[in-house]
């Protein structure tokens, strides 16, 4: 079924206000999660709705949250979000951070004490309006196993960094730094496949194909997918997010960040508050005229678009190009949802009082 | 043939004199060219010292460069290295990020016309005895073939980031965004031993193990290794890096980016000057007191550590764990040169008038 964008955010809207959000962080967090199903990464986006509503429920986000900064210099900050859905705290510190850029030419925020942030690529694309290069960064739940080991230490903790050029659309880089994510075994799971060679691996440590290893204490694979082909160096940027989020920020890391599932416990002694994130901006007037950067970005893009492809009918992509171009057919011709996540919806709705069908 | 590290400093030295480095410059250049070869790194260490002189002497090098800001705001500033050599530049430049830092709590520095800068890591390491993360970037002579492409179109574009920690050694993050680097490749081709599958692709981009395809047209594999394991991943990341050190600064990028070799030509249309490094530095104390920041630190690094390991016998490495080993062992035992580099060595010796074995 394929539903339309604005219908969607009506009912999303409607559900975070049932939550208690005010009507502008309701509408926020709805641009912020269906960002993530606009631009084709549906893992991160209305399927996770039902999952905010419980961490809600058992207390663990708080719906309205006073945010506030803890420390700060000219070109940094730290943010206490007050257990915030992230999807309203991290547009708050990137504010704060292109606010910085905007005085001292680049800015820096941590934030502690928050929730899961929807898509990252959301948060480093607000630089791009600015003329400055926006980054963001998140650890997340623990299903990460790091090189030579069986335990899950961290999460798909992804990278995003969005860089204007001229007349090219935007480079948008967005990718968690395991080889995949969990969302693309799901999809497998459902279609009852087999998953390729270096997604994950079993819960020893070998390596696997079996898509559903991760409920039987298996775990994904770091970017890399082995040592030989250097998954050491995925280990080690997820390692970096984490503690660029985490142990920055003051916030919980490693196999301490809380799960985002209601019914997982919280870890028994934390080691700091929450989720954490951390966003920036450098302005690109800090380095040499914006107009001289993005013309020289428009070059980078099309000489990389045009490198000689391999198979004619597989071109060569800029980051950034497969969202935009689900973007805007999804924009027209709407977002499709499978019925597992309508299902959630209903449930979401109800919740509430809501009826999902009667939006549309 | 094992040599100590302050007869090959010594050595090292007079050849920079002879290029007519300053003795600081001089100084500055073997500490860090011989840190690669102290921390294991052999191929960005003394096997590249003759490469350096060739580019010299054909005047890609700038022995006495008049390095300087060209731009700058409280945070940023944007380094023309008057094609020095980056063993000269980058540290330059990073003492001016922890600069920046001191005042407005992080600082970033973009340099162009410069050339090879060693190992990222040493550059990223300076912040750690001021209490500050460091950061380095670099662009380098294209070997890389984006995902889907028979291009070489980027560099090895390493990543370093170094974080202190309180009891514990600093994590050190040093990473090229391939696979493996063109040096390991050079391993297996003396050893006349083929590549793991996911390493490189032949002309016609396809998956091949032969260590000598980079002669034959082949390419680098980005970080992932094939699209069905993500390698778009690893060609997004080396992008970032061609973008913040080559087109932020206004130097080189992409296939534009001069070689190393002085035998090939440079890029006949440049788009900007040299090669592009960016450097920069976040002050831990920005964000929260530095002691509670590096005591997390070590129960980060303490846990991780202790991760269950997949087979007794290879336990679980922190980032950094193998180079700092190796700069123990070689500072007491001596660094290993094997006999093509030390005929570099010898070869670069004699166009001074230095004999090798007489500084030993």
């Amino acid at each position: 079924m394929t539903y339309s964008y604005q219908g969607l955010f009506e009912f999303t809207r409607r559900v975070f206000e049932g939550m208690g959000c005010s009507l502008a962080d309701a509408e926020l967090s709805s641009k912020v999660l269906l960002a993530a199903d606009l631009r084709g990464i549906d893992s991160h986006g209305l399927a996770r709705l039902l999952g905010y509503v419980r961490l809600w429920e058992v207390g663990r986000v708080n719906a309205q949250p006073q945010m506030h900064i803890v420390h700060e210099t000219p070109s940094t900050a730290t943010i206490n979000a007050d257990a915030a859905l992230g999807l309203v705290s991290a547009p708050y510190a990137m504010k704060v951070a292109i606010e910085k850029a905007k005085m001292v030419g680049s800015g820096w925020v941590a934030i502690k004490n928050s929730n899961h942030f929807g898509i990252a690529g959301y948060h480093a694309m607000m630089a791009l309006e600015h003329d400055m290069i926006g980054f963001a960064l998140t650890n997340a739940s623990p299903l990460v196993a790091p090189t030579r080991t069986t335990e899950r230490m961290l999460g798909t903790n992804p990278i995003a960094l969005a860089i204007p050029a001229h007349t090219e659309p935007a480079f948008v880089a967005d990718l968690a730094t395991t080889t995949v994510s969990n969302g693309k075994l799901e999809i497998l799971e459902r279609k009852q496949q087999d998953a390729p060679e270096g997604w994950v691996q079993d819960a020893s440590g070998q390596a696997s194909t079996d898509a559903t290893v991760l409920r039987k204490g298996g775990a994904l694979l770091p970017l890399g997918s082995n040592e030989q082909r250097s998954s050491y160096k995925g280990y080690c940027l997820g390692s970096i997010v984490d503690i660029m989020s985490g142990v920055l920020s003051g916030a919980g890391f490693g196999p301490w960040v809380p799960p985002f599932v209601s019914f997982l416990p919280l870890p028994q002694d934390p080691v700091g508050e929450g989720l954490g994130h951390f966003v920036g901006a450098w302005r690109i007037d800090a380095f040499r005229p914006a107009e001289d950067f993005k013309k020289s970005m428009d070059i980078w893009i099309q000489r990389f678009r045009n490198a000689k492809p391999i198979n004619p009918d597989e071109p060569v992509l800029i980051p950034g190009d497969p969202e935009r171009l689900a973007e805007a057919e999804r924009m027209q011709k709407g977002i499709p949802l499978i019925a597992p996540v309508i299902g959630s919806l209903k449930e979401a709705g109800r919740k509430f009082g809501l009826n999902f069908e009667e939006v549309f």
